[in-house]
């Protein structure tokens, strides 16, 4: 059986996540976002540092994201990373948090760009990865 | 003369706003922008802590941002907040980081709504901040 | 056999973790010492929104730290919070980072001390709390 | 008249600085004596990102911090950096967090040592940061 594109990664928020108005400030949903990719492309076998070894890195070329719900101190939330698309030198994610009342507190699109670690210039996504991500199946489909 | 829409501000790039890849990580833009937006609403007479003590919060509602180029440790940036549009209970921001150089490293929108602080639903914005934002010219006015 | 004052929570480097020196960032360790004290008070009946609900909140006294080695990025790592005091109103921590060698990366002490959530006045901590602690055994005596 | 050893730079409290708690979250104010160490070093003519390019980094080897009081939002807080000493291979800073009433909110002591970039074994201090350091004068003498 195929790996399944409909990964997700259980985040628990900390106070350092909190600000003072009492709920997660915007910008560390961010961080769950590259977590959960992270982990995603770490279960396909490619590390982040490793890659950088490589003259690899990923930057985030675009991001569209829509805020519903906040997430709340001590609570563990799912992070989504779905890969929706590629070319050759970037993948299009989808990525939502999830409450475990299966709510949805945020959602949007990632655009990640594969680049040249020293130059920061474009390159084409690894071929290994590529594969990988082309064996992925939908969770819909199997 | 009015005050002008056309707010930004300077802000230096520390070592804790990069990461391993060298380079500012992609959600410290959205500190830098809440900064400016910080900024230009207290430059119109409104602190956050005195909002929140009035039962006044603001919250971002959704983003849409592209990373053009990349900030580096050192510099310092421009970063501008623009009211481009608002509603009864939110207010459209333009953004943008440029660099010394006035190239554009991060642009996009940002959509603040208010909410009442404890219970986090929304509300109007202040009527006193309505009209300074009425009272803003355009620079291209001006 | 009672609950072991041994408690360690493991803890993945990711790159928002990491500077431009390619490292860990020297504050971020405090995050993680934050981390698991929280989750070992969790592990006691504890939670901290709930604490503060009742008026408790818990904050840093004082520091003690001693950096040897750098964690890296894409690594595991131990995170350790040991009670080795109390008072009335607070908590000493000995705490360390590990590496999956047994290395250890950062150690020292952090006092933390016991306040009224809306005030920030000292307070006593809950005696649940306080008879949790007496209840743990050193791990060398299981 | 000699440069007096007596640097500090005001820094405004944002939102993303605080915590559910409503206060700065104790790991921020490392950002801020960072940030005091590098603008007093970039006062005397050295920028860490030129450092890097000559292979030199400055990571902190241990700190000692009492926490007295809070930073609130919205404040601007005045974060000293002095040299109190130093060796062939690393600098002692005292450091301290003023609000604008003088009131001491955090006060310890940082010490950096000089490493080489790509190794992180220690190396001495530039001769030139050296003959800086030398040539600063105490406040109290001026």
């Amino acid at each position: 059986m195929p790996e399944t594109n409909d990964f997700f990664l259980p985040i628990r928020i900390y106070i350092e996540d909190t600000d003072a108005g009492g709920i997660v400030f915007y910008a560390n949903y961010l961080k769950y976002f590259e977590r959960a990719r992270t982990e995603f492309i770490r279960s396909l076998g490619f590390e982040l540092r490793a890659c950088m070894s490589d003259n690899i890195n990923f930057v985030v070329h675009s991001i569209d994201l829509k805020y519903l719900r906040s997430a709340k101190l001590d609570e563990v939330v799912n992070v989504y990373a779905k890969v929706e698309g590629k070319g050759r030198t970037f993948m299009f994610f989808e990525q939502k948090v999830e409450n475990e009342l299966g709510e949805i507190l945020v959602k949007g699109h990632v655009k990640v760009a594969c680049v040249h670690f020293d130059t920061g210039k474009p390159r084409v996504l690894p071929v290994e990865l590529l594969n990988k991500l082309d064996g992925l199946s939908e969770p819909s489909e199997v």
